[in-house]
């Protein structure tokens, strides 16, 4: 039922991607179709499912679904600029392709088209404003980041914090927008917003540990791309921790660390607990979004929640 | 009065660029204090003139007029990107002193600061999705301009259509916006739009003149620099119109022409007519903003609208 509703979500994406740039508007669409998980629109409609569903507008919520979609898309195409990222889901990035400049305006497009969206499907609302905070949000957990890189003196708590504005809230949106445009109790909504934000906290850190765990093949994305671009996540944060003067050596040469070097911190990332200490910090912020999970209403959509969210953040365990 | 508006305006627009890094946020102001001529939000305060004050909320209208140049401040910041420019109001670009990893967010984080005035100005009218609209033409005439970059059959009516999006659609919100929220009668509403049109296209063909005409240190902004970027603005298009054998050896080599070959190309522009040609387009652009200003109500703003249109667009001739 979910998989019709995001086969929806999908085809309204590309009908909205009318740019008269045809390689442009195929390059997005590619993007679209290329096993992007649609994570957010999921969680979307799955709060939706705890909803009243004979208040519900199934039009208004296809529309908010892709918006929350093609906000992250948006970012994506803008991420990959900075990060000068070749391939995403194994595609050649917009950026990689038509340069730079074509991403900028590219990205910029779909964030009209996130408005265009939320404009169509919710304009009076109160939740215009929170999309556009969670917008801005986003974007300075993005912007943090990338002011922080190469910084060896970086904190946990920094980190945190980035990551809790560049992924947890758009997520936290999914879940929130779910709830209350669905027609849940208030509580639900309360809770909706929360499950969202530990979702989302632990699924961006599971992520950066995968930079240290996984293979080439098995990932769609270079590893050890955030340490060369001196992007310091969790794992190595608590690594260096414990033993700061095995790590300075290497971190103190800033962008000009070698592939070989690289990997040797991998390594001590490794040796050092800090993927195993980052699993337990993911661990933590699972077991709060499945605690809280608990206090929804009984039925068939609160199992498959806990089941998502248990398959999704304990994929690396 | 206006000019007070205008410094209002000013102040709210630091007001918002709430920005946790420091650097970028006095860049961004420095940006809004440097000589901007603040002319989308004069438009649009001297429209609101002619409404009904006793209906205005002078709070809803200081926030929209802000709104119109943070979404041109927006632009600016991306197109910079796109032009690789050093220099823009005789500052230093974000993109020449940050790198174009920052001046995309920055871009990024006004345009969700545009998004939260108009959210917040007008939330529930039917001009929220004018707005979104205006963004998306805004980006499709930067994007379609890119796109015919360094194409030597490149048409007039191609740069009128491109600069309509990139230019005009925003003087023709700013003038709309002005008429309708300052509640004008519904006759004045429908010559707004029109009139900021016609502006925005005069001026920004005006502005395309400069590049061909001007002297370095009259302009903000390096002269030639369209040319070098493949950009072939109307004065060009006209005079290889005439005589297209002459230009083509140069434009021929794309990218590759030198300094020498632009100045060439630049003084056949003059010698083959195209900038008396492309001031003539403008002319009749002017004309025709000058024509419908008259059909609008009489009185002191409408003399001075008259005013401010003959001195922004006759500058040149």
């Amino acid at each position: 039922m979910i998989q019709t509703k995001l086969q929806a979500v999908c085809l309204l994406i590309e009908e909205r991607l009318q740019i008269e740039n045809t390689e442009i508007r195929k390059a997005l669409i590619d993007l679209t179709n290329a096993g992007g998980k649609f994570l957010r629109p999921t969680f979307f409609f799955l709060f939706a499912e705890l909803g009243d569903k004979e208040k519900q507008n199934p039009e208004q919520l296809l529309k908010i679904a892709a918006s929350l979609e093609i906000l992250h898309m948006a970012s994506l195409v803008h991420d990959d600029i900075i990060d000068d990222s070749p391939l995403r889901r194994n595609l050649i990035t917009i950026q990689a392709q038509y340069g730079k400049d074509v991403a900028v305006y590219t990205g910029d497009l779909l964030f009209t088209i996130f408005f265009d969206l939320i404009i169509e499907s919710m304009n009076g609302s109160a939740y215009l404003a929170k999309n556009s905070a969670a917008m801005s949000h986003l974007l300075l957990g993005e912007l943090n980041q990338m002011a922080d890189r190469f910084h060896t003196d970086n904190t946990v708590e920094n980190y945190l914090h980035n990551i809790d504005g560049k992924t947890a809230e758009l997520f936290a949106l999914a879940c929130l927008e779910g709830a209350y445009f669905g027609h849940c109790s208030e509580e639900t909504v309360g809770l909706a917003e929360k499950i969202g934000r530990n979702i989302g906290m632990a699924f961006q850190i599971y992520d950066d540990i995968l930079d240290y765990t996984a293979d080439k093949k098995d990932l769609k994305k270079p590893i050890l791309e955030d340490l060369a671009q001196g992007v310091y996540t969790l794992p190595l944060l608590m690594a260096k921790k414990r033993h700061p003067e095995a790590f300075m050596p290497y971190l103190s040469k800033g962008a000009d660390i070698t592939v070989e070097e690289a990997k040797i911190v991998a390594d001590l990332v490794v040796t050092y607990q800090g993927v195993k200490e980052a699993k337990a910090y993911a661990k933590n912020f699972t077991k709060e979004a499945l605690t809280l999970i608990d206090r929804l209403p009984k039925g068939e959509t609160k199992k498959l929640l806990k089941k998502l969210t248990t398959y999704l953040l304990l994929r690396t365990s």
